[in-house]
Parts: structure tokens; sequence; C-alpha cells
């Protein structure tokens, strides 16, 4: 009965598969049958012998973990976060971490130490072999979130006098260690970049084919400084499996592989998500980042925006005689603003993602700008028009409110339109320039955006009600 | 002079490289010099000539494309956006149209007919080889965003029988016209999936070993009505290069390969931007977008935020005469809204984006909930103390304004600390109740939570008011 729901499940899904094998997995180390265990870890995928590291009790994780063969030790020790890679550096001998250090691909070593602390730092530097720490050291020399600083320095290069047949059994030789074997690299005695040439062209050429003739000289490349933004840009674009990274002499020192940018393009986005809401963007996943971290991330921000809406109470205060006389149009302020910050948050949204994608550049502002003009026209009249019947509707006939007359309605709805217009063309101008002086666009979002807004979405208002309503 | 120049450059940036090419190509296209072009474009990677046509004059572009080669000419229209693609499908024969169809990789013909209008799909189905045209509706029939519906059927397969020279060959065949070669699939007779092998492994093996035993049989998979995030969240956690799709039998049915799930990475990144600022997704880049969609897009959630806005002017015109005797309440009401909208928008922007990145889900509810109500007491009690201390120097001392008494800053510093808490928590959970019932959590963002908190910050505010001030 029991195999037979296995059959089923297993034909179903993959992670309900997996669950399964770590139920079993759980029941033979509660069992103690350890020889079991690590003939089914050792047949799993790495990703997944992570998980179930990260899953178990921590004291017995470095005990599960020395089992492991040591390819699928190093396997399992890159898909760690870095508290669970600290934790096992701070548990193994000198000569354990030395064995996994030579397996470990240069990104992945290098995004370790950027986060590791400086004492265990140190520590790893002593277990890696003299010319693996010499360029671990010149790695983390490049600046931060740079091609330079995500590449790996594990690819297979080839001569461009070479032919097929030698080239498959250099990849044969040297491949087993290689991030990606499926793109080879020509290169000059120098070491500067010539061509690729994939597994696919190996295979369907002949074995005497001389490489110059089949590599691509037209290869898109990345140099060590470029944002790493641009790189996954380009093997987005281009569809890419892996793109070399040339010094500026043109000498290939690394390359990016395409599992790597799909990390960097999470990152940044989750970054983009963080600064528009306003916080101060981190590393750590939510889940493990502390209190009083998050607290810190957060609270300069709301610190700022708090103090800055001072503007907003003495543009009130300015009005407050004038406001208790006419007490009705205190309660559209919140609405009036709201949906200037609403209108605002829209613009900002849609013009700093397009920046981000490349499909929006600061020489485009002139036609964004006419683009939001027109939206926030459309939209301020059709919201004022609602907004009008809807205040002579509910507000003076359903809830029988007298002090809402026609001229009430006709002051906060023709505010509408202004505030509106004038929350699109701020909302999508602001990234814009930021992006023209260099500054992140994603800092010009929602909030800076609405604090700006309800300030002038006030001044409309008071204008328009000291027109009509001689406030 | 200029070939030094163009040395240098062509030494530093792919990017300067391509305009200097595209410059030289303009010129060509200006002197119909057609040969010499057609030359230079067939030596293109696709990506830069598609990108390339893009910006030539419209009526020269069909022309231009007809000079491409069959296999350049499918890759450069794969790589068009759908409004490009129809032009040329308008402007070429129905039997340069077939030629095309065949080269075309099957989830590109799909994500093209998704969008094409139905008296186009239905010429470009009549161009379509019989048996093709019954694969593409058969896929045209997955649900929207699924696994089934992104795949694609150009793959390699093997059984594990053949040895790795026969597996070798038989790539060698086949591969030319495959989306990968590098991962290949073991199949049963009746085409169910045992195991999957890449050409690193047969590389690595001797030219006689069986596939049986070099092949992977713990395979991670996807089912054709799996969700598209989910698969790419998969190929991502585990470093695929493809990833295989199989239907309910477990019958092999197609492949996902690592480049879509990045443009689905993307897409799924912009449409959480979209919800969040309270846009309906849209699929077209900001830049095509028509000004009337994109009204049509933001219109509703603006119009239905300024509806309910109708709650804060209820409330507030309950307090009406209260507050028109103590108008210095009034302008402190943007500020606290603000501070509300601005704390709920951080803690759901984190709690969205960890859900979406699998980092939180509904059973940690509880957690998020303790660790947003220690936040959110941290950041209430720090913004009330400086607002109190704010209040006291700027308000009543530098800007001297005798309505600002202690008890007033008292009352609004206080309402700071609920509103703050109230916000984060609401923010929080939202998201997670959202996710749990099965709707996107992206849609419980900033401007419907704002919404939410402005309603309850102004009750936290007057209810503080009533007790302190006996409003």
């Amino acid at each position: 009965m029991d195999e037979i729901r296995t059959a089923v499940v297993q034909e179903v899904d993959y992670d309900a598969e997996r669950d399964q094998k770590f139920q079993i997995l759980n029941k033979l180390l509660e069992n103690r049958q350890m020889r079991s265990l690590q003939l089914i870890l050792e047949d799993m995928n790495e990703f997944d012998v992570a998980e179930f590291l990260s899953e178990i009790d921590e004291k017995r994780r470095p005990m599960v973990f020395r089992m492991l063969s040591k390819e699928m030790a190093a396997d399992v020790f890159a898909n760690f976060d870095v508290d669970d890679q600290e934790t096992i550096i701070n548990s193994i001998t000198d000569s354990e971490l030395s064995v996994i250090m030579d397996e470990l691909y240069m990104d992945d070593v290098v995004d370790m130490m950027e986060e590791l602390p400086a004492n265990v730092v140190k520590r790893v530097m002593r277990a890696a072999k003299p010319d693996h720490r010499r360029l671990i050291n010149q790695y983390l020399n490049y600046p931060e979130n740079s091609a330079g600083s995500i590449m790996t320095a594990e690819f297979v290069d080839l001569k461009k006098y070479m032919n097929v047949r030698e080239s498959i059994a250099r990849i044969r030789k040297i491949g087993e260690d290689k991030e990606t074997i499926y793109i080879c690299f020509v290169t000059t005695s120098d070491r500067k970049l010539e061509g690729i040439v994939t597994v696919k062209d190996l295979l369907l050429h002949d074995d005497d084919m001389i490489i110059e003739e089949i590599m691509d000289t037209n290869v898109i490349y990345a140099n060590t400084t470029d944002d790493q933004e641009e790189v996954s840009e380009k093997i987005s674009d281009y569809d890419l499996l892996a793109i070399p990274v040339v010094d500026r002499e043109r000498r290939l020192v690394g390359i990016i592989t395409v599992d790597d940018v799909i990390d960097v393009m999470e990152e940044e986005a989750t970054e983009d998500f963080e600064k528009m809401a306003a916080m101060t963007p981190s590393d750590k996943p939510y889940s493990k980042t502390p209190v009083w971290e998050i607290w810190r991330n957060r609270i300069p921000w709301l610190m700022f925006l708090m103090i800055s809406a001072t503007f907003t109470s003495m543009i009130i205060t300015g009005y407050e005689d004038s406001l208790a006389a006419q007490a009705v149009l205190i309660s559209f302020i919140p609405m009036l603003m709201g949906t200037g910050g609403n209108s605002g948050a829209q613009a900002s949204t849609a013009v700093i993602r397009s920046i981000s994608l490349g499909d929006v550049e600061p020489k485009d502002a002139f036609a964004v700008l006419w683009k939001e003009w027109r939206v926030s026209l459309m939209a301020g009249v059709s919201l004022a028009a609602v907004n009008f019947i809807k205040m002579n509707l509910v507000d003076r006939m359903l809830l029988s409110n007298t002090s809402v007359t026609l001229i009430v309605a006709a002051t906060v709805s023709i505010s509408i339109i202004f505030i509106v217009m004038f929350a699109k063309v701020v909302g999508s101008l602001l990234p814009i320039l930021a992006e023209k002086i260099g500054v992140d666009p994603a800092v010009m979002a929602n909030p800076l955006i609405s604090t700006i807004t309800d300030t002038v979405s006030l001044m409309i208002y008071f204008f328009i009600a000291r027109i009509l309503l001689h406030l």
C-alpha cells in the first residue's frame, strides 16, 4: 500500500519526492544508520543536501557534513548561506578546510570571503594554496558589484592552432573542475581573448578542423569594472551561457556564468524593491535578518520623511483659521494626498523599472514627460469627474452633509486634476533625473515623491479653495 | 589616425564596438552597398542584428530582413518584439514565412502566437507544417504562465542502452536544431523520463560506456501545469541549464532552458513592481505602451483608492467641530498618515519580496508577526522620541507656534507609536494572508495598506487626542 502511494507521488511532483526523501533521511539519522544515510546523500543533488543539512539539528550538522565525499562536501558548502558556512568552518580541521578550498570555484570563495568575519577570513586564507590565495586577493580587490567581483577563474582555454580532436582531448583533461566546459575561450600566448568556441561547434565539426576556422571572433564580453547589472543584461539579451571578462588590455581574466547572473538579477531586483520602499538594502534574506538590523535599515528614511512632513504642517498652520471656518475642507485632505501619492507612485515605479530594464534612458526624458502628461490629464479628469459625482451623490445626498456644497465639490474635483498631473510629472521626471546624475533611480521612489506631492497637493488645494471659496 | 582610435576603442568596451559597427552599417545602407551590408550582418550576433533592424527606417526593414540567410532570419525574427514580428510577417510571402516557421523554436512560436492579432495568427498557422501546427495548438492550450506554455520541443533524447559513442553520434546528427545539446534526456520507449546525461558526462567517459551507467536518475523536473515562477525558482536553486517538463504520466513533453527563465524572472519582477504600485500589469515595455493603455492600467486602482478614502473623510467629518476648536491638530494629520503609510510599505515590501523569493511561507506568519512587532515597537518609540523633541524645539520654540503645547506634542508622539505598530503588523500580515488564500501577495501592497492605515491612523490619533486633550 505504501509503495503504491510512493509510486503515485513520484510520478507527480519533484517537491513531493524530495520531502519524502527528507523524511527517510531524518529517520535514518535518528536511528543512527549512518552508512545508509551517507549512501543516499552522496546520490542526491548538492542543493538538496545543503537544504537537508540546514534543516537538521545544528549540533549534528558538522558530523553529517564530514561524511560527505570531498567533491560533494565542496558543492554542498558552496550552496550554504554564509552563517552555515561559518559554522562548518569553525567545526572542521585545517586540512579538511584546505581540501574544500581546493574544490571551490573562485566566485563562491570570493562571495563567502566578502561576508565572513575577519578572523574567519584569516583562517580560510591560511588554508588556501599560495597561488590560490594570490588570486583570491586579486578578486577581492575588484569594486563591489563589478564584473571582476563576481567572475570565476575556472574556464577552458584553447589556442586557435589546435584542431577539434586536440580541443576535445584538452576538455577531457582539464574539464572536470571547470565551471563550464560548453563555452571554450580561445586566447593568444599573452592571454588576449581572440574568440570563443562552443562544444556544440566542436561536436558538429570534423576532428581535423582547426579552431581558428570554427571559432566565433565576434565575442560578446564584459570588462572587469563593468557593473554586475550591465553584465546580467548582456547575458540576458544575448542568451549566453557564460560571458568572458577582460581587463583593460583585453586579457581574459575570468568568466561569469549564467547561474551567477540569475542570483545577481534576484539581488538587484530585491535591492530596488527595498530602496523603493525607503529601506536600506540588505544582503541577508528577511528571515535571517535580526530585528535590530531590520530596524536600522528602516529608521533613517522614516525619520527623514517624518521630519520633512514639517512642510505640510507649516502649510496647514498657515491656513488654520480659514480651515477652522470652512471645516468641511479638512475632511478631503487625506483623499487628495492619497490620490496624489498613488498617482506619483505609479509613474515613478513604471519609469524606475523601465530604466533598470534598459527600456528608458535619460535621453528619453522629453518623450516620457509628454506621455505622462497625457496620461495624467486623462487620469486627472476621469478621477475628478467620478469624485464630483460621488461627492454630490454620497456626501451631499446619501450622508446629507450640508457643508458639502456644489462649489466645495468643484474645489476638490479641480484640485484632483492638478494634483494628479503634478504627481505624475514629478514621479516620472525625478527617477530620470537621478539616473542622469548617476544616483540610483530607485531612491527617488514612492515615499520621497509622496512627500513632495503631499506638500504641493496641499498648496494646490488651498490655492483653488482661495479662488473658489475665498478661503 | 582613425584606425588607431578604432583599435583603442575595440580594446575597451563591447558596447562601443557595437555602436561603431551600427554607424558603419547605416552608412552602407545609405549608400545602398547592400552586398557589404549583407556580409557584415551575416557575421553579427542575431540580437544585434535585430536591434539594428529595429532602429532603421521602417520602410527599409523588410528589404534588409530579406537579405538574411534563413537561419539568421529566424534567429533575428525570434529576437524581435511582437510589433516588429507583425510588420515582417505582413511584408513577406507565404513561402518565406514557412521557412522561418520551420526554423523557429517552439517556445518562440508560442510566445509570438499569444500576442499576435487573430488574423495574423491564422496566416502563421497556415504557413506551419501540419505536425508543427498540431504541436503549436497543444502548447497554446496550456494555461498562461504555466511550464507548458513556456517550454520548447527541441531537445536531444537518448536511450539508456546506447553507449557514449552512439550518443555523441546522435547529438551530431540531430543537435544542430536543438535549443540545447548540453543536457540530453534519457527516455523509455513510451517517452517516460528516466534520467539525464550532460555532454560533460559524455566527454569525460569512455566511448564504450553505456548511458544507463552514467546517467543521473535523480532528475529535477517540472510538471506542465507548474507555475512559471516555480520553474524559474528551481532552475535558479539548482543552477540548471535546462529543466525537463513532464506530463501527469511522467512522459517528457518539453524542456525549459535557462535563458527563457531569465526572461520569466524579469517579467515576474516587473509584474510585482506594477502590482505593488497599484497598476494592472502589462506585457509591453513602457516605451511601447500607448497612452490610453497606460491610463487603462492605472485608473481602476486610483478610482478604488480615491473612493475608499471616503472612510477617512467620514472620520474627520465626525470630529469636524472639535478639530475646528483645536485647529493645531489638523496640521499633523499628513505627517501621521505619511509615517503610517511608509512604515506599512516597508513591512509589506519586505514580506512580499521574501514570499516571492521563497524565504517566507504562510506557515511563518507567527514568526514574521513577532519580528515586525518588535521592529515596529523600536521604530515607533524612536520616531516618537524624535518627534517629541522636534515639536518642542522647532514648532514651539523656533516657529513660536503657541498652540503646540507639551500635551499636543505628547498626543502626536504617542499616536506615532501606535500608528507605526499597527501599520507594520498589517503591512506584514496582509501579504501572508493573501498568499495563504491563493491571491498574489503583491496586490496587498503599499497603496492598499496605506488606505487601511490612513483610516486607522486617524482613529488612533483622535482617540488619543480625546483622552489627552478631551477633543
